[in-house]
């Protein structure tokens, strides 16, 4: 499976915000995070970058 | 290897940008795609959707 856990940037850190990610897509709203059991979370953010190969996304407040 | 295949919505059309991307970057100039063989492209785009059970990244003009 090749999903990816997402990271909230707070400064230096990132906040795991969620494991698993397979879906995002992006809402009026805000960003919509989907987990591969189908859990979902809406988050005021934007994506700041992606690092697949290290299963990664990273997002920023927006 | 959990990289992705970035595709440009045209209409109802994607078209393939580039093969098994790993990183994705929002620059300045547009965004940046670099995949597992290091080649990059940088495009007037940003990300409409990711799918990456199915390793697809849907990106749209900007």
């Amino acid at each position: 499976m090749c999903e990816a856990n997402a990271y909230m940037m707070e400064g230096e850190k990132e906040i795991l915000i969620m494991k698993s990610v397979d879906k995002v897509t992006i809402e009026d709203q805000g960003l919509l995070l989907v987990n591969i059991f189908g859990e979902q979370k809406l988050l005021k953010a934007r994506i700041h970058s992606l690092a697949l190969v290290d299963h990664k996304i990273l997002l920023e407040p927006r």
